[in-house]
């Protein structure tokens, strides 16, 4: 089992209208909705690809019912144990506005509800519990208003105590807090990596996550595929091809990747080819989030992980 | 008691941005919830003026359910009575979002759920046993997908054969159908008389409407106030001074002032200034939909309201 953690889940509603502008009246002509968070993008993803996965964090009011309901209803959906602690605060909603002229897509992120102390400390007792199972730990996203910036870093460091990998994808203070408690993995997309690392080239800012307390990095660099740093080696994964397409999801299908592969056994090489197909797939989907599975198994045989000549490490 | 009618009711989110641009991401600064939908709007301005109101419509699924939430705690809620409909569908929301930096507001309205012919016939069943209680009726907003076009039509002639005063405040197709079953307001504003007559000249037009079916016509002229062409002459009321500030939800204040003044037994020109000095409050009024009470006590006294010199009916 693979335990994910999205401390602030959302309803993630898309909204399509004929001709976005803006201070005008809109007719939305398509509405959309499914459980949202970076973590529980993840779990998705896990499910479809065979995994069982156990789903924590936070949910509450009634858009928190709304995203358990359809969290046990999703593809896969019996691989997915909700194990989300209830809140008094409401689950957060992102709106995103797609327009199918240009194909343009305007997002509106909610905050997040206010996260209690007591109701972390919950939150935190099942986590701990449900380690014992984990083959692996995912953490990923936003921190919701009231948590101390902290948070990954204890989790980070609770999950090691129990000898369990642990992966952080995250941004900002959060990341870096959480960098320094030494987790397994993290992935960063280049802008995060900069903002922490104040490097632009990859390699560079790679060896500086590392140096900084990450065991392994694996950097997305969008359309380029991704670079991996570890104690063991660098490598670097490119689709056979420039991928054109809605990138939204792409980095949750990246984690979901590496994790998968990394449970069942498998070397850098193929968890990074996994990762880079599952995401290319991902954009290739019509769906905002959701990966093209043909396309997916079209693409993994013919990803090219490369070993770097520089020395990443 | 004023019998309310909002066949497709809606819960209204507004969000509060820094800084608004298409295709970017936007992190939410404020977001507020309300009851929206035209007639739940007239009914919460009735209930804040102190008249007892029954609300009637749809309401379903999470959605729906905030929503008679949100209704029940609204100021003066226990003078709205939920007597809404349930459906198997669920409740649109509205998202509206206001840019803090230029004061622009952009708007994004759901469809709607899928009513069906049996929800329909019990919404009808609940309107007629309310009827004999009612001084008045409200038939406000848009319809939902899958009722009829000649929904107010049915609605207009029950109110009619049971003898209390109707108004229709609708556009387009269901507005054209309705007016012709004869209710005894209709309250359009320019651009929907425009479109129902093929007349701008407001009191042209405001006659032809009058001779398609409406008994009396009070077109709303935005900042210059109320047009009113009755079987017993013609007013005009405006307010002091030009009122600058955001509109939304003007209109529904301007019938709830037309339908709580008639109830009062006043006459036409009184009726007149309560609309339009309500409807100058709720542009004055920094929530969008709410209502100013000291503006509209300021204001009531001061609306010139004058006799048309021009033949209106």
């Amino acid at each position: 089992m693979i335990l994910t953690v999205t401390l602030n889940a959302a309803l993630d509603i898309t909204y399509r209208v004929p001709r976005f502008e803006p201070s005008a009246s809109h007719r939305v002509s398509e509405v959309t909705e499914r459980p949202g968070g970076k973590g529980l993008n993840v779990a998705r993803v896990l499910a479809a690809l065979g995994h069982r996965s156990v789903v924590t964090g936070f949910a509450g009011g009634p858009t928190g019912d709304l995203l358990r309901r359809l969290l046990a209803g999703s593809p896969g959906g019996e691989r997915l144990e909700d194990a989300l602690t209830p809140i008094s605060g409401e689950t957060r909603r992102t709106v995103g506005v797609a327009d199918t002229r240009n194909g343009g897509t305007t997002q509106f992120n909610e905050p997040g509800p206010v996260v209690t102390r007591t109701e972390w400390d919950t939150f935190c007792e099942t986590f701990r519990a449900r380690l014992g199972e984990a083959t692996a730990v995912a953490l990923c996203g936003s921190l919701p208003p009231g948590l101390p910036v902290g948070s990954y870093a204890t989790l980070v460091r609770a999950a090691q105590s129990a000898g369990v990998p642990v992966l952080l994808d995250t941004s900002g203070e959060p990341l870096r807090r959480g960098i320094a408690a030494r987790p397994d993995l993290v992935k960063p997309n280049t802008d995060e990596l900069t903002g922490l690392t104040g490097f632009t080239e990859p390699v560079q800012a790679a060896r500086e996550a590392r140096r900084r307390g990450a065991r392994a990095v694996a950097a997305s660099l969008g359309a380029e595929g991704m670079l991996v740093a570890t104690a063991d080696g660098g490598w670097r994964a490119a689709p056979p091809r420039r991928i054109r397409g809605n990138a939204t999801g792409a980095g949750d299908s990246a984690v979901a990747g590496l994790l998968s592969a990394l449970a069942e056994g498998q070397a850098w090489p193929q968890r990074l080819a996994r990762a880079v197909a599952l995401s290319a797939a991902t954009v290739l989907a019509p769906a905002a989030g959701e990966f093209d599975r043909s396309a997916y198994e079209d693409l993994l045989p013919r990803i090219d992980v490369r070993a770097c000549a520089s020395p990443v490490v």
